[in-house]
């Protein structure tokens, strides 16, 4: 199985994005961690997404400010890349959300819920993109979605 | 190839919706187009959502005003389900926005740009999510990539 | 008397609900407390909806991040329901109110002051709205605003 | 049975609120309709919030700009008192939603969608609040539930 | 000369609204404190206000929320009323600034900044407004910015 | 008696401003218009304000975009200033209105609404300041309140 | 003398972005035009950005939405970057405002007013760069103040 | 080498402003930090922005609330001047944002991120600005940029 990778713009995010990786663990799915700035490290960035196809299936990418890098990565890629807004900020993550989901026509980024939310939502969907064509993925899925309910229903 | 599924709130956002189904018929991707609205057939969309997996690969849902329609669909199926905030209520689809992306921990909606720009997105990104298993609509990706980029550099 | 249900997203919503169920003891008003997540239970969700005639006069659902759950109870029933939105997220509330408030044509909620302000407030609404044919509270709400007003005017 | 009163703060807004007195003579609820001012005509509105009891059991006000005139109705009254945001400002009703629902602990306003779309929900909502004590209502309100289900559907 | 109205919604409001207080003492104007709440006690506001021009020259209103406050009095006045947005609510003071200054056509209420900042300015207002009519004011005004320079400049 | 003056950032703001001048002149209160722009033309505008005293009593300054010919005029006299925000930049008016209201402490701006209300508002406002010493504007504000009641009433 | 960059995302941006082009003719300073995206030409931006240097002193990146190209070109240049966002989506600009001028610790850009007033400013502000090393630019950069004041003035 | 000047409206801004002087200190660029505020001190910044270009290359201001500063500086000199948006007011900076950014066409403020990277990214681009003629600078930029490269590969 191709991996997941999750990259982020600074390593003091590393808490926010956690919660993407653990989901990640609980479902089995292997992952990378990358480090890597759209505006500090450009060119490693653009390398890292061209190459990303032999390696990855899915790419997700956690910023705040004018959260540059998921559309960055995805100028340079056609494998779907996820977008998560950081609330790291002064303006509480409005900046890194529309920098995010307001792409331009042509060019995708899939934006999930800001903060830590959104990354572990990010997360899980990057498990539901494997199980389009993974059965053991999807009952893993549907195994989580309903201890989810139980833990509500039992609270 | 199972399907793509496109739902829209109602009938009146079908032009906003036209980009999506465009670009799904450019990739030779085969889709279905519902009216389907969370408020007002509640029971059918809940239907649809559940036996969704047998036939769609992929949800795209769009909506204005307080948009529930990918939400509600995410909370019933595994598949991945894209959400495309329509800008047609007075708040300019600020209130789509953050009513479709802020999605909660533990049930994620892929979000796209507001308005005719994310539903052509959504549609390129349903591509690309099946694309991770099928190698013939990569290709077409990059050639789909290198079109917008000749078209830009000739421009 | 039918009673008033008060629906919370998740358990850790309790303090900003507990406003609720304060001013509803204060009234004498019956009412019963439900943990559903319009995302992780619809089932559920849908079910006490489609049953809470039977039992309840009037609904309130509070509700933080994209707040569907008094939107997604409302298209199951026609009895009023409430909604409260809560400051959970790192966009203060403005995800919620947005999501609450912005139903399309056809679906109201009725919504109130973001965070514990709301939560109280629908308390009070609530009883407002079983005034409407019981005169003895219509007279505890007189009472309680010119407890109100003494209150102000003796501080 | 009581009758509804519409109120709004300027006849040049009988636009927007039309589909509230539509929706109320759709289902047969005797409304009346008066033009006050908060700011304009405060010693009206007092009066006519006073006196509402006797002949209306809900009150709908519609106002724009900083929308003050469900608020101070609701202080005068203990029925309940249902506010729609108008969108005539150059602040595309952003102003009248929040001035409008941020009311303070102890005065509850409910509040709806910005513009004509709330209008109409604010039309419907009152015809659940009578309907918890009216099972005709109730009835009426199923089957209208009922044919927006079906317009959908046939769409 | 007639003195300076303070006004505040809520007693809690009192630390946001003392900057208001010190300046109108540092200039020697004469003012009273009143806690009057535009929706717990609308008589009592009524009342003061249709009185106001009697004893007082200048009114300043201070709220959060829905801070109808200065709107409500300036109804029922043809004092100049001065209000100040107060950041007591989880939208930061958005709402209760909007709330204040988007008064309709024919109704101002003069807004100053939100929270301390606006307090302090409404006060130092009140004054420049019976400095029009009063040399001596005048004279102190001009000794308060001539202070106000050398402070920040010896800074 | 003294002058109002009227200044605005550029002729292309005329048609905004107008209710301003027209109010003034229903009240018989004389006033000067000038277009002053706090960018283009500074010394114009310190020259201006710090010679505004001997000619008039109040200034009311409407500029649009980050509108700062308000607070530049205040931070050069101890007359009161009255900003009116315009809507005339793509940010709807949500720039200047910030721009104007939120000044520091220490040097006040009365903020009015966003355009034209705004306008009116600003220069009612100015004749209220007028009015404190002057019985004979303080009957026709009283009478202006009534006529526009009256307008409502008959509406 | 180096000359100008101005890049634009797109072909449609031109209208928009003409002011920028006047102003530098006005000034005689040597430009170019680029159209290249960010997004769907990544390569030939960042080849662009690269070799700016020898042949450009200052690069004016105009973009709406999630406007990434002045950050992306910032990240490959030491050059100075001038960001203008365009009012192209449906969220006024608020979108590609965020995007351009949140940039994180490291890497600026400058950015300017929304829309056409922004593109003019930016070429004004690429001559005050061009002036801080060319007599001539300033002494003309002096004329155009003045010619602006004198406009003002007789207007 | 002419200096860069660094202007804050308040003596508590230091903290925000100090990463400015560090960056400019890390690349030996002398600077003069000077504390004026464009409402208490408006004649001292009218001096020293007339007489800056003798002694500066750049000037640099920081400011908080309706932030005026810069664009009061940039109407009285041709120099280049960056705008930094400080956090201090209770609407988190947007309103420093909007009122630094949103300057009318012909006077141009390059703005910069708010808050503490805002003004750590005005101090880069003023090396940036005085790089564009000045190899020394120019080479020093690209170590910069190179370091926060490695920085970043080796975290």
């Amino acid at each position: 199985m191709k991996k997941v990778a999750i990259v982020m713009g600074s390593k003091s995010d590393v808490e926010l994005v956690k919660p993407c990786m653990e989901v990640l663990e609980e479902f089995g799915v292997p992952y990378d961690v990358k480090i890597l700035s759209a505006h500090r490290t450009p060119d490693e960035v653009a390398k890292f997404a061209e190459e990303a196809e032999r390696k990855y299936a899915v790419i997700i990418a956690c910023a705040g400010y004018s959260a540059h890098l998921p559309g960055v990565i995805a100028s340079k890629t056609t494998l779907p890349v996820l977008g998560v807004p950081l609330d790291t900020s002064p303006l509480s993550g409005f900046d890194s959300l529309l920098s995010i989901v307001q792409m331009p026509s042509g060019v995708p980024v899939a934006t999930f819920t800001v903060g830590k939310a959104g990354s572990k939502n990010a997360g899980i969907f990057a498990v539901q993109i494997l199980a389009v064509s993974n059965p053991v993925l999807r009952k893993k899925l549907k195994e989580f979605k309903e201890r989810m309910r139980r833990k509500v229903i039992s609270s």
